[in-house]
């Protein structure tokens, strides 16, 4: 990766060839909630001479072919009457649905990268290990220097359900079958190219079912209206007793309120939570205070800028030539 | 699996069948350390009529056929004269080699089983990516409601070496690289059958190009005369600098004063430490205070009873035919 200063000035790379090639792109950054100059050298490298936008002056809004969202702002996309690409850094298009002013015109992408699979695996796989193996329970009796064993249960016999069947949740399948985990799946519509081993499950009528075979539940849904609060008091009463609840989706998938609920009747047994409404998650929030409830900071993964670079940049290309990129993403579903 | 009360007499269902049936054999349960009774019900199930001793009074030595052995006490083997089995109820020989009177005209056998090997690879897959993911960082920012994020490595960027690639090395391999970890691998002879993308080194004079990739370096080894003490000072220093030390092969292939040095000096980063010279760990050892190591009481993996039963029981079938059970180990390399 190209190891420019992020702080470099924008304009003297941006102005650079133009007299000499055909007209470099012209990409915006719009971000409510995270600063986005960490992204600059990968574009910078991937393509020398790219007009880059960012901050609070974004210049002619009619130049910007493309923007790159993270929970964009309000209001801006829809003043760039040239926009064709809007592109989310991240696996996820919910933080840009929910501005109203995506214009119709643009294609709507999102990255889908094997090294944030790799990454989502790792995270999951952790989760799922840590609760099931009881190393939760070796970590604290080592802070009181005791021997004690906890029964080593085979991972066959631990049944792991996965809600949400995109690449994430496939790449999580497939690990953790190999592993030798009883796992099954949920999603909306069936879906094709299943693992062997996987039981698989499709749409409402069978939500239940799947739940009742979720010692582990995994949530790696999208969020959109049909998913927000998916995670509430009526799916978990179907869970088994005590089952352990692993949300790498959004924290709007989750009733937060229903979690405390049933943690404290015994349903639900223990939670690994990477999203949350609420991020940084206040420290007086009650999750924290739950030894049962483990909080990690929105780090299941990451793709690496010079990915969302080389994709954003393809996506762009692809348009050009009047191609639909790989990932483009349907407005109306979220997927 | 049968639930017969373990404390059953054993001489009722020994005696009960001999007038009627062929002789069953007759299994001497041997460990100095460990209490085998739990054992007592998956051989009754797996042979009905069974002829078992364990306790202080084994009977006539010379009826005995087979002895199921974790670190058995020295001088009452070489007192069955026909004894035709030894047999491990692990995946390592280690403990049965130590005493001097293992008789020669036996075959020595350990167990190899898929739910052992899915075991380790589960505990092992957790611990590489509990330090390599910074998950103990998180586990104590939550201690103080702290949102503290980590770096976020693509697993592809973290070398993980695995040192010993017998059935359950290999299984860990394929694993990681599953996970997209990149894997290598050491051991004394050259290995087949090697899994796609495994870097394997074979021998001693590669030992150090190695243990120079292994930013996390498993220790899976047999315990044998040349590999106790192999996690030593010498070792540590050829790894990278801050590497992480998981040792799930036996406690004696780690020289414990050379690890709080390397700790000290901050050449080792961290340690996993699931077997220990001495089990249990005392409350006082230093291993216990230091916050970069982690143990677990011995818990990477765990054979349940009807397989060891039922491997063994094959093991003296196949030797009555004249045969070599699969799993017969060399006395001479302890493997």
């Amino acid at each position: 990766m190209n190891t420019t200063d992020a702080t470099d000035t924008l304009d003297s790379s941006a102005t650079k060839d133009t007299s000499v090639s055909p007209r470099k792109p012209c990409v915006a950054f719009l971000s409510a909630v995270l600063d986005m100059h960490y992204l600059v050298p990968a574009f910078k490298a991937a393509c020398p001479g790219i007009d880059l936008r960012l901050g609070s002056d974004l210049g002619k809004l009619d130049e910007i072919d493309a923007a790159l969202c993270w929970y964009p702002p309000a209001g801006v996309m829809s003043q760039m009457p040239n926009l064709r690409l809007v592109q989310s850094v991240g696996a996820g298009v919910d933080h840009i649905l929910a501005v109203p002013d995506l214009p119709a015109s643009a294609s709507l992408c999102r990255i889908v990268d094997p090294d944030m699979a790799r990454g989502m695996v790792a995270y999951v796989t952790w989760a799922v290990i840590h609760r099931h193996r009881h190393m939760d329970d070796y970590i604290e009796s080592a802070r009181s220097h005791s021997w004690v064993e906890q029964p080593v249960v085979a991972p066959r016999k631990h049944r792991v359900g996965i809600a949400g069947l995109g690449t994430l949740g496939m790449a999580c399948a497939r690990t953790l079958l190999g592993i030798g985990y009883s796992v099954c799946g949920w999603s909306r519509s069936a879906k094709s190219d299943l693992p062997e081993g996987l039981a698989a499950y499709a749409g409402n009528d069978t939500l239940g079912e799947f739940l009742g075979q979720c010692d582990t539940l995994i949530c790696l849904l999208p969020l959109t209206d049909e998913t927000r609060g998916f995670l509430n008091e009526k799916l978990f009463a179907q869970l088994p007793k005590g089952a352990h609840l692993i949300n790498v989706g959004r924290g709007d998938h989750l009733v937060e309120a229903d979690l405390l609920t049933a943690l404290a009747s015994g349903q639900v047994g223990a939670a690994t939570l990477d999203a949350l409404t609420q991020e940084p998650l206040p420290a007086e929030h009650p999750f924290w205070a739950d030894p049962r409830i483990l909080i990690t900071p929105h780090i299941a993964t990451r793709t690496s800028p010079d990915v969302i670079a080389a994709q954003m940049l393809n996506n762009l290309t692809v348009l050009d030539a009047g191609g639909r990129p790989r990932w483009q993403t349907d407005p109306a579903t979220g997927y």
